[in-house]
Parts: C-alpha cells; sequence; structure tokens
C-alpha cells in the first residue's frame, strides 16, 4: 500500500502475523489503536510484553502457567489417577468450565500433522508415558479430526504394555443443535454410539 | 474464568476490548502469543506503542499521519479544488487504491449517529466548511448506510449557500458479485441509477 504512514503499516504487519487475522481485520485493528486513547495502547503493549515474560510451562503437564508445577497440578483435591491429554493449553479451561472434570492434564502442545510437518518428537509424549502407570485411567481428548484422531491412536499404541483404562470422548450430535445442521460423518457416528434409553 | 494466569486473562481483556474481537479470539491471539517467539511479542508491543506515539492528524484534511500537513495535502500535484470527503482515514487507501482519483480528501472522523451519541460537534465539519470555497467540488463519500446518508445530508446542508458541485457515490450492484446474493435496497437503486448503454 505504501500510502499508510509508516508506523501504522508496521502495525498492520504485525498484527497481520497472527493466524485468522486477514489484512483488513489488521488494519481495523490498527485503526482502532490510533482512534483510542494512550492509556490503551500503553496497556496493551505492556500486557503483550508481562504475559510473554512471565508464563512458562508447567514440568509436569506442559500446560501454560506463571509458577511450576500449575495451579491444577499442585491442587492435591484432584485426583491424578485420571489424566486428560489435550492438544493445547487453551482445552484444558474448556473441561475445567464444564466443573465436571476433576482430574489432571497433559498438554501434547499440537497434534501430529505430517502435512504440518509436525511429527511425534514434536510433541509432549514421552513425558506422558513417564508420567502414565498402571491402574492409571487415560482420557483421549485431542481434537475430532483426522489429526487428532491419530495422534490419539497414536498415544494409545505408547501406551499399549501398560495396564490403564484409555477411553476417547464421546461423539456426537452436539446439545442445542438441530439435526438438518449436522453433517453426515457426525450423525454416522452419533447412530453408531447410540445410547440406551 | 479465574483459570487462566492472570496475565493471560489480562492480555485476553486487553484484546477483547477491540471491536469486532469476541473472547474466544481474543483468547486465541493472546494464545498465539504465548506460543510465538520472543522478538514478535517485543516487536509487537513497540509498533503499537510506535504507531500511538508517532501518528498525530493532518491539520488540513484530518487524516492521520506522521508529518502534519499529510502527504495527500502537501502534494502540489494534486487537484486541491476537489474535495472528498469520507468518515475515517482507512477510507482515503481505498480511494488511492483505485489511482484514479486525483483530488484530496477530508476526514470526518466518524458519522453523525445519535445513538451512539455522536452529534456534528463530535464531528470535523467546521473545517470542512472553512476549506470549502466558491467553485470547488465535493464527493461525499460517507459509508452507504443510514448514518453515513444523514451525514451526507447534513453536510450538503452545510455546504448550501455556497457556489459548489456536490456529489454522493454511485449505488448499485458490486463489481463480480452475482444479482441473486444481492438485497433488494441495492437492487432498487441500481434500477433507479441505471445508465444508458
Amino acid at each position: 500500500m505504501g500510502l499508510f504512514p509508516d508506523s501504522i503499516s508496521d502495525l498492520i504487519e504485525q498484527f497481520a502475523r497472527f493466524p485468522g487475522i486477514g489484512r483488513k481485520t489488521a488494519q481495523r485493528l490498527a485503526f482502532y489503536i490510533m482512534h483510542s486513547d494512550n492509556e490503551f495502547a500503553a496497556q496493551l503493549a505492556k500486557s503483550i510484553v508481562d504475559a510473554k515474560t512471565k508464563i512458562i510451562f508447567c514440568t509436569i503437564c506442559g500446560s501454560i502457567t506463571e509458577d511450576d508445577p500449575c495451579s491444577i497440578c499442585k491442587d492435591t483435591n484432584r485426583n491424578d489417577k485420571i489424566v486428560c491429554v489435550v492438544e493445547e493449553s487453551v482445552d484444558i479451561y474448556m473441561f475445567e468450565k464444564t466443573g465436571l472434570y476433576n482430574g489432571v492434564y497433559h498438554v501434547l502442545g499440537g497434534r501430529l500433522s505430517p502435512l504440518d510437518g509436525i511429527g511425534p518428537e514434536d510433541l509432549n509424549f514421552s513425558q506422558l508415558v513417564n508420567r502414565i502407570t498402571d491402574g492409571m485411567e487415560v482420557i483421549l481428548a485431542t481434537n475430532p479430526s483426522i489429526e487428532g484422531d491419530t495422534t490419539a491412536l497414536y498415544i494409545s499404541k505408547l501406551l499399549m504394555d501398560k495396564n490403564i483404562t484409555i477411553s476417547r470422548l464421546a461423539r456426537g450430535i452436539p446439545v442445542g443443535s438441530a439435526l438438518e445442521y449436522i453433517d453426515e460423518a457426525t450423525i454416522a457416528r452419533a447412530l453408531e454410539g447410540r445410547t440406551a434409553l
């Protein structure tokens, strides 16, 4: 474009580096900053640096935290014999919001995806294998995608020799949706996994 | 949520203040920063502060710039007898990209919107009235919305006593679109404004 003042062009470039943020959105964000008060820009800049400086990864579960171990791993009220394996730290909060899960987590840091060049050595597998001992329960909560399924399968093979219970999250029709909007693959899974009334 | 580490919660709050950025997107942005290298976070923070510090408003047209007057206002090759009135600085770049406009601009800094509490005193009108002298041409390029139309009408009344040409951008069917996806109001405008072949 060349026409934006340099400092704006530069800011737009930075925002456009976020995945899912296109050039138009990046432009909108940059212009919003221009039109907001100085305090907002200063605070946003500070928060970015702060978060990046303070956040570390829990050496037990791999989740992001400010203290190691993270609040969940060090909570003695939680059942550390049940481990829910997720792709990213953010997935943990989806389970926590339900208020129904009292086990602990293990964050892989992604999913196997040969096309994106992500192989077993890029994920937090060895730590998982070390953590899991006989008698434990492992819930594979990777995403319901081909990569997520592959990753779950891979983990189940890694843990094959251990005397544990392994499960995968149920597939089916999301609560509150209407059948007519659901894809065939999901309907098929819902039929397959139908439960007795 | 309470469950995110404080510095992440704080960063999510900051991102969620942008218009059009929901909580989920704010979360995704914050987590992307967590997983990117330190250089990116530092650079982004710096760009935000830089842009906010360096950008001022052109005292002639009201557009954002690093130097006053802005590059367009001080370009002697441009026809300063034709003034295109836009809502925001960012709109200027849409015209500049066409390469077809050689006049100058006037940035209002928004549009009249009583529901949002934006009245005539909040916009750059008086400066516009001062700039416009007999014989000039004014193109009202506020957005094709109710507020944009109201603002255009308001300006045309402000400039009523001057001996000038005032126009509004043509309404019609966007280039490259298909009739079946166009709303009735646009079709009606396109019919109304049909041009002879």
